[in-house]
């Protein structure tokens, strides 16, 4: 019988769930913990070395809450003591599961350690193509590159020419909506927080116009001077004052795919929208989805964006740190807003 | 030449725009009109007797501000020293135009008045059918009627089986939502605003369900307690908190067709619906619309519930003022939420 090696392997756990904002402090590094490099005996559970991690948006709610069991999404509860998981890009150290094998890359859930036993694998995809950065598989070709194909096209079902406004556009699901959306034709109008942000948008992501929310005491005007026909599309990414002030824009039946409200993620009172009758005056519709909601599309979403990868015909950027161990600061100024495009934690290069 | 004749003709002014709830005194009986039985030479309006003249919500707003422009819809914007208008019943007097003859019933937009030169026909319908009460057809088979088909079928695309709540339920446009939902073997409850509204919906109109809303000092928990496996379609008529409510309990891949909120209308400071992140939860579907938008399918939507009518499978309940002179009472009375189905002023019977 083959010698099996135990490693160690470092993790950030949650230390208890967050009430407030979350804070570097809430989450601890341990290096307390070893992994057998072996699938247990009998279990058909996938082993992978994490590579890259990625910070999104839902992980701020999954620290401040407990959340129902386990579902189809792949994701583990968070729980005090526990690492924490989200998206990632692994490689496979060993299978017991006949799609998976030693050497495959893939992508999907994972937790925040070096060494990760996956038991649930309906979210684990194999990667195919290696010609791109295989970090875009957590990015541009992963989860954000889906939700923004799934909302734009599939929910908004959008047309050449059509006006066409997204929110927190320089995050990692807006930067790929505009350019979907002058792929398409259309006029693309994003919203961010900061100036160099919305330089960006402007000048290295081909938007048509830019502004920063924070800058702007009147967000309905802001809106009427880059859109005085009026919006037929919003991809919602923040909810609360901007929803409002939008629905006041939306042109006859406009179209609003409403992705994330991250301005009323971590609010015991969220502010109400008050613009609810434009929705009838305008004839609006507005669709909640989740990107879980569409896999069985993924394969259709990347015949569709490999070629324009691969042309360089969409541009995306990465802000990149390295080590799990500045994970949780990375995390924390993620959910500041001080990351451009895709934050992502490199664990290991391969 | 024929001599024209002249007659006195009794209406119903607006006395000026209304900043606050309208009022009785916000509006005039003017005897001092006089007009021609004839179409003016050359016009290709139509002169019609009106019979039936109804009360509908969005009347309220339409005392409150100067409207756009006429548009497709057929409103003449109401002005003050003018004749209100709404939908109405009515025999054709004199026609100019081809698709109209003397002695025609149509339904559709007209003035709160004797007698009316129609210039705009495109939202007048002949009446084919009488062998149903006239009334009938600004009720079950008019506007109200086709709103309910739109946003029931249309825009909410029911299954059976489904839990539909209905708000403003024993108006003229809820109590025909509620009888589709039950032709169509759905679990409907709906909300009014008294008990013997709420007896009526259980007792006369077959819904499995209903509450008085101003008896309820939680409207989440009353809605908990009639759905507690949650709502999958919603037919929004109210707004406001009753919305925010909803949308706490919606099921996945819930649908609201929001065709009015009432409780908003008159509001310079519309109540906030804080609850929105439940449309990303539940993956909600709201889409706002208006009758307007479904005029072309008339003919369908008679066809459908003609049957039903004549088999007397949908119960229709009518709340009969007689005379143009109480027309304003009438109006207001409806407005205070008095009336229970389709409230309507007798002018003539014929």
């Amino acid at each position: 019988m083959a010698e099996v090696e135990i490693v160690k392997n470092k993790q950030v756990l949650l230390r208890d769930y967050v009430s407030d904002f979350p804070k570097e402090s809430d989450m601890i590094i341990s290096t307390d913990s070893t992994i057998s490099l072996k699938v247990p005996e009998g279990s058909n559970g996938v082993l992978v070395k994490n590579l890259y991690l990625s910070s999104d948006p839902f992980m701020r709610r999954f620290m401040q809450v407990s959340q129902p069991a386990r579902s189809k999404t792949g994701f583990i509860p968070y729980t005090p003591g526990s690492p924490i998981n989200g998206f990632g890009v692994a490689k496979v150290v060993d299978s017991g599961h006949p799609n998976f094998k030693k050497g495959d890359l893939v992508w999907g859930i994972t937790q925040w350690e070096e060494y990760s036993l996956i038991a649930e694998r309906d979210s684990l995809f194999k990667i195919e193509h290696t010609d791109v950065p295989l970090s875009y598989y957590i990015g541009l070709l992963g989860m954000p590159g889906l939700t923004a194909y799934a909302g734009f096209f599939e929910v908004c079902k959008p047309e050449k020419g059509e006006k066409v406004f997204v929110s927190s556009a320089s995050g990692a699901v807006g930067l790929i909506v505009g350019q979907f959306a002058k792929l398409l034709g259309c006029y693309v109008v994003g919203s961010a927080g900061s100036k160099e942000k919305v330089d960006l948008l402007k000048n290295k992501f081909g938007f048509d116009d830019a502004f920063d929310y924070k800058q702007e005491h009147d967000l309905d005007a802001a809106l009427k001077r880059c859109f005085p026909e009026g919006i037929d599309i919003y991809f919602e990414n923040v909810g609360g004052k901007m929803l409002d002030a939008v629905l006041l824009n939306m042109r006859m039946n406009g179209r609003i795919a409403a992705c994330g409200m991250i301005s009323q993620y971590y609010s015991d009172k969220p502010e109400g929208v008050s613009n609810m009758m434009w929705i009838i005056y305008k004839r609006v519709y507005i669709k909640g989805f989740s990107v879980f909601d569409y896999y069985h599309q993924y394969s259709k979403f990347l015949d569709t964006i490999l070629p324009h990868v691969r042309e360089k015909k969409i541009t995306y950027v990465e802000d990149i740190i390295e080590g799990l161990e500045t994970g949780p600061k990375a995390l924390i100024d993620f959910f500041n807003g001080r990351s451009v495009g895709k934050q992502l934690v490199v664990v290991a290069r391969e």
